[in-house]
């Protein structure tokens, strides 16, 4: 299946000479989605994977589904101030300085192997943050799920080290 | 299976007096969540359902997982400035004022029936702008679905007309 046909280019957005890669065209096709998960759950084949972690918040969508087909529960990362209970951060990177990613203290069992779910990799900025965050509570990342790397972007030389699986590349800023 | 069990209160959140309910606990346990899921999709049975809406972000999650399971597309309603491309909006009542809630506007073809997600109904504002969002489209609400209502409070009313399915109800604001 060729995801890129489902996924939508937005040029200038968020800003000026950002191209924007919008997966919200994908999660409307039905078969789009039951392939991004089949196909990341092919990869995930063999590998003890006792929770996933959806980060904030397209991927809670994706996140869901493959926690759902591995039949492990859903947890949670999310942005300041929006989790209940008690929380730790992390700190990381955005464009105009820090910001801070959280997670319920008693998401994560010690020992668990946490499957991390995104819909995209850039700088991999949270994608790190979300990584310290699950080892914190004493968990194991299993590895890193996007539908898409943005390789001209340094996010894989950021999570060197760990497992990651991506299903669609773009490896330059342009169209 | 008793849903109130995987609920966690959280008693004077996000402010003194109220009581929060808190689904992390839920999403963190699969069988609940497959619960959740066949429950909605039995009261849906024989209703023509061309797409599920969730509601950002808590029913991001649930919306993914009933929509995999109708085998329709997901998509999703958020708050102000979250959507890339051209999109519709309407206004609801917070605490201190308006806010605004988006859709996509080709999230929603003309005559499809749409079913709405979201994790709770308390007074009813987001649902409501929810379904005014895509009847603009020319879309029809089949109906909502949410794992918990909050009885004591108008949701149900300001939902009167429309189709509504809940699991968990909590009748009064006191544990």
């Amino acid at each position: 299946m060729d995801l890129k046909s489902v996924i939508r280019e937005i040029p200038n957005y968020p800003k000026e000479g950002i191209l924007f890669y919008d997966v919200t065209t994908l999660f409307k096709d039905a078969k789009a989605n039951r392939f991004v998960v089949e196909k990341t759950i092919e990869h995930c084949n063999g590998q003890k994977i006792d929770l996933v972690a959806g980060i904030e918040s397209r991927g809670f969508i994706l996140g869901g589904l493959i926690a759902d087909k591995l039949g492990v529960g859903f947890v949670p990362i999310r942005k300041k101030g929006k989790l209940p209970a008690e929380v730790i951060s992390e700190t990381y990177e955005k464009e105009y300085g820090p910001d801070l990613l959280e997670l319920h203290k008693d998401a994560v069992e010690q020992g668990q192997r946490v499957l991390i779910v995104d819909d995209l990799l850039a700088t991999g900025g949270t994608a790190k943050a979300s990584a310290k965050l699950i080892e914190r509570l004493g968990g194991e990342v299993a590895g890193f799920a996007f539908i898409i790397n943005l390789s001209f972007l340094p996010g894989m030389k950021v999570l060197e080290g760990y497992k990651v699986f991506s299903l669609v590349d773009y490896e330059s800023e342009k169209a």
